[in-house]
């Protein structure tokens, strides 16, 4: 059988290499890596309105929404209205959250500064610039014929 | 917040821009991804073990058995015991089965030469370097402290 190492299937082995990396980390501090992600993208200071979670995470409303319940369940995060806009779900860390965040921060820099130490950084930035193309690519639906 | 563009988070999000564009075609041609990519890893001539696929599309047994009877209800492939040891399933491509797999393939060359044709060779060669360095630290357990 024909075995070509293709760029889509490159991406898929890494990141599901990286995902099942970071879930066993994950585990090991008590959490889920989807909890990671989330803790990952809430303003410490000031919280994060829910709505912009889904996207910065790139993750369905219905997915979000369950992770957010259990992440209040388990007293890292609070929801709470925004004071300027009662309609507005303000996503906040408690205390314990921020600790968890950091862990994750932890965990993602040990990561990126290993991958760095590993390699050169003119491939790095490569890799980042051919991700960067594939993205533009896809967005500008450059590649398949629209019909 | 920090907003730093680390590694995995774009291959993250580059997979998933990926998934999602070749899901948008495989639907165009009646089909899904993970058909799409199961047809791609079944040896047109002589079929393919069933206990082979799992490993090579990065999913579990009971992901993937779901997916072949699917697959078998929609005629694009059969199941049978392996002539040389019975205990073995096989699965094999019917002539409609290889006509989709003619499609996916057509799907991921087209994507692939897209990317080629945008960047140059160097770049996307060190994108590869990038990715084996990755999975090379993971498998080796060299970026966490195994405690």
């Amino acid at each position: 059988m024909e075995r070509v190492n293709t760029i889509d299937h490159c991406l898929r082995a890494t990141w599901q290499a990286v995902a099942k990396m970071y879930n066993e980390q994950a585990a090991k501090h008590d959490t889920t890596m989807a909890t990671a992600m989330a803790l990952l993208n809430i303003d410490t200071e000031n919280g994060t309105p829910s709505t912009a979670l889904g996207p910065r995470m790139g993750m369905e409303a219905t997915s979000l929404s369950r992770i957010l319940k259990a992440m209040e369940n388990r007293g890292v995060i609070t929801r709470e209205p925004h004071p300027n806009d009662k309609r507005v779900v303000l996503v906040k860390l408690t205390d314990f959250g921020r600790k968890k965040r950091a862990e994750a921060r932890e965990t993602v820099l040990t990561f990126n500064n290993a991958v760095y130490a590993a390699i050169d950084k003119e491939k790095i930035d490569h890799f980042f610039e051919v991700s960067k193309t594939i993205n533009e690519l896809i967005a500008n639906k450059a590649i398949y014929n629209q019909d």
